[in-house]
């Protein structure tokens, strides 16, 4: 904290430091006094997950073809029927448990049974060798499991969850134990805290648009486990970038508040020591703050406290939340230099997955994005006294962008030394309101038409860029782009909305092996939010 | 039966068999009213196991050696410590479950760690490649897990039942798993039927002696779970030829007559329609017959019903199981020809695991030996009218085997139209008494000097050679022979006695794949019954 405070005087924020210092002390002090039970809070709010039992509609032929997604279609669906290798399709993406039950023989089973199953979401995932090529991250993301069987009959519960809606079975002795037992029935345990009892009715009547809605829905409902995971798959963890899209998604949907609340509650509560928001965060098998920290997610924070209030109503929680969303400030506006300009911090700017992506405006728009919500959250509350002190800033970092960051002569934003041109760029100044109206609407089309324009690589960014063009007042774009790139992994047999999409590489992954990639990941869910929003106020 | 029935009387025996077909019908009769009734004593004798904790002695350094036990050497031992692959020793072999602790790292553990656990009853187990050669059993009795584990801190319980000393754990993502999780706690749950409290005093005195006799015990305190298994890592079976040496040990260490009675009342009411014993079977998950029928096997019935008796007093269940051991003999005398001699039976003859063995003789052996057993057990129960029918087949078979069977010149038994010599015949006709006194002893010597010999592969016939000797009035042969045997096997460091052992090829193995043998086999037990009875004689 005093690293972060000492930054603020070194940036030169003398003249309204004295009244944020004090402000953000008494911050602290409630913080500390609060903290505790904030993660109390979080546990009484646990939901109980809500169990479906599902079983396969049959087993799926999967052969190699070019024009399938990774190289991988379906060719055929028949009933089940065993054989040395296959492939059932529960019918949906789902997360959860795999059980099945054998039957014995007509001769006892005199050896262990021993089978290979993998796991996937995709056709392709469960046809891949995880081994093949390396990955950035774990190949223990690859959902496959050696089970060997000494008894029959019984049940083979498998203990850990998965996200799946293929089952591939590879039986090597199967010649060996043909007669010495039989496959009884095979279920899934599907398992969310989303309710489909309290399911908001769509009002998107484009089938085109339902079909999205439905896909970023599922996406959404099995992403919704005790608290919202980032993807069932990988990493199940609460992200605070990845919780305000998926809040947003479940007001329009499952109106889960109490899981937004039971979210914010969990990652106030783990917070670090210097009471900077934990930025993602582990539920199981106790609450536990993971180690990254990314400074264009803190700024979201206060933004997504906002958003509870206004969608639940609940004055209580965001009063309780109050002097955490304050308290960001101090780290979020810290790499602000005595210009009201991001310069350059020595923390993780997200913001996307694209190492070639100069940050420097989308962090400035993201951090006064937050200041300007948490200034808002402040008059809603009745502590704008708190914020006083700030206030300036907003103009400030606004005039600062301007001055710095717009060529006026191309009318786009443009970033870093050497002024790279790229749509987060664009996205951020508009959503931070640095350009309203026709400016704001050129600035994004501008960019999108200029040659080797950097173009987001997740859909996270491409859900802000969606938003952009909606405030800007391009709502068709906006549905136009949603239509392009969501229906692209529709297209492409998308059960649920992956964690990243690249229209021209089937391939594209963001860890170097795509068997890794999340294949539901709720900062993909964007679609059920905009579409149902934008059929409420056509 | 009828087939077996049919058989009888196409071989002629149509004088004796008026009697004993009226008897066999009484006895058929019993059994069908009794059987069921039997697997309900059975299932009422099914023993709570004694469960021990126990964790590991630290770890164990192998390293590859030509002077060790299938090429692996225990080159080190020191207090457990992290690594990307390490053996756990835990002091001794048991029968039972596995399960490890592990405490949360300095950071949180952000991907699924992925363990490779082997377990095994020697060190070259553990290093072993269980697919670097084929077996003709199954790869799955290697005892290999992929556990992959989601969450830490937590207790990682593995669900199925090994036997094992050691444990080797392999990471492959150990560096990058560095600080995120550490071992706690390793313990394994032995399990058995065998109560230390009621061990019989062991009355061996010599340490070489005591040396055997304990690796002996240990042998059958892990083979002795809910029933007496053949070995507790394969086929974890219950054998009636290996129950027999299980029983005889047993009598004479821990005395766990109930287990011995549960195990022929499951034998007996697992029997098939045509009332013919069951010669292997499971009890879990319910009590199954096995595929096998070893005619062999079958004539020990009712030796063991008998020795039960001898053992147990237990006259109520020689009695119930009496009908059985007579109805047995309608099976085992069916190869037997009108002259008394044993021709060839389309049926399993077991005697041991050597391919190239001519069985005639043995085979002509093991049924004497049960046909006068069951005589014996008649006189006992007062059932001498029952199998008075039968009586003169004993002289007989014994005429027919000295007729056909024994060479004069060479005072040796030879076996089938290639005359073999082999020990495994000399073992049986000296157990069923064709020969007695100087001509055992000369059979048995001068079998044994015959070049080219066939000598026993298995423990199991090498106990019934020890037994021979000893019958024979060889008893220091039969110690001489016992302690080099099975001292063979202690010196290679065994802590229980194998299933199969050749002194001059450490890699033997019935099954092509010395990693799937068991080295912890019930019929190989029996130096605790040979020098306990002898220490008692001497």
């Amino acid at each position: 904290m005093k690293r972060t405070f000492g930054m603020i005087v070194l940036l030169g924020m003398s003249l309204p430091l004295f009244g944020i210092e004090l402000t953000f002390g008494e911050a602290d002090r409630m913080i500390e006094a609060r903290k505790a039970g904030w993660l109390e809070k979080a546990k009484a709010l646990q939901p109980t997950l809500l169990h479906e039992t599902l079983t396969p509609t049959g087993i799926v032929t999967i052969a190699e073809d070019p024009s399938g997604f990774q190289g991988w279609k379906i060719t055929g669906r028949k009933p089940f029927q065993p054989a040395p290798d296959f492939v059932l399709d529960f019918g949906r993406h789902l997360t959860g448990y795999f059980r099945f039950t054998l039957k014995a023989g007509r001769r006892p089973l005199h050896f262990p049974l021993r089978l290979r199953l993998v796991f996937g979401e995709t056709p392709a995932e469960v046809m891949g060798d995880p081994d093949a090529k390396p990955t950035g991250l774990s190949r223990a993301w690859y959902q496959d499991e050696v089970v060997t069987i000494d008894f029959v009959p019984g049940e083979i519960a498998l203990p850990r969850r998965y996200a799946f809606r293929y089952v591939r079975c590879t039986i090597p002795e199967y010649k060996q134990a043909d007669g010495l037992f039989a496959f009884d029935g095979f279920f899934a345990d599907a398992v969310t805290s989303a309710d489909e009892r309290k399911l908001a009715p769509c009002p998107v009547r484009d089938p085109a648009e339902q079909r999205l809605d439905a896909i970023a829905r599922h996406t959404l409902r099995d992403c919704m486990q005790t608290m919202f995971e980032d993807g069932p798959k990988r990493d199940r963890r609460l992200w605070l970038g990845d919780l305000r899209l998926q809040a947003l998604a479940n007001y329009e949907t499952y109106r889960n508040r109490d899981l937004v609340k039971r979210c914010l509650y969990l990652l106030a509560g783990l917070s670090e020591k210097d009471n900077i928001v934990c930025t993602d965060a582990y539920d199981k098998p106790v609450p536990r703050a993971g180690v990254c920290r990314i400074l264009d997610y803190t700024a979201l924070f206060a933004p997504t406290v906002l958003e509870h209030l206004d969608a639940s109503g609940d004055r209580e929680t965001a009063e309780d939340l109050w002097p955490m969303a304050l308290r960001q400030l101090q780290y979020t506006l810290a790499p602000v230099d005595e210009d009201g300009l991001f310069r350059k911090a020595a923390v993780w700017c997200f913001i996307d997955w694209d190492r070639d992506l100069d940050k420097q405006a989308a962090e400035q728009g993201s951090i006064l994005y937050g200041l300007m919500r948490t200034i808002e959250l402040a008059n809603r509350l009745g502590h704008r006294d708190q914020t006083a002190a700030v206030e300036p800033l907003v103009e400030k970092m606004t005039a600062a962008a301007r001055r710095e960051l717009w060529d006026a002569n191309r009318r786009l934003f443009v970033s870093g030394p050497g002024k790279q041109v790229s749509m987060a760029s664009q996205i951020w100044m508009v959503l931070s309101g640095v350009v309203t109206g026709q400016e704001a609407r050129d600035c994004l089309v501008n960019a999108a038409a200029t040659p080797g324009v950097r173009k987001p690589l997740t859909p996270y960014l491409r859900n802000y860029w969606i938003e952009a063009l909606d405030v800007a007042g391009l709502r068709d774009d906006a549905r136009r782009e949603l239509m392009a790139y969501w229906g692209g992994m529709a297209d492409r047999g998308a059960d649920t909305f992956w964690e990243g999409f690249d229209p021209g590489d089937d391939f594209f992954s963001p860890y170097g092996n795509p068997l890794i990639n999340s294949c539901c990941h709720a900062w993909s869910c964007a679609p059920c939010y905009f579409l149902r929003r934008w059929a409420k106020t056509r």
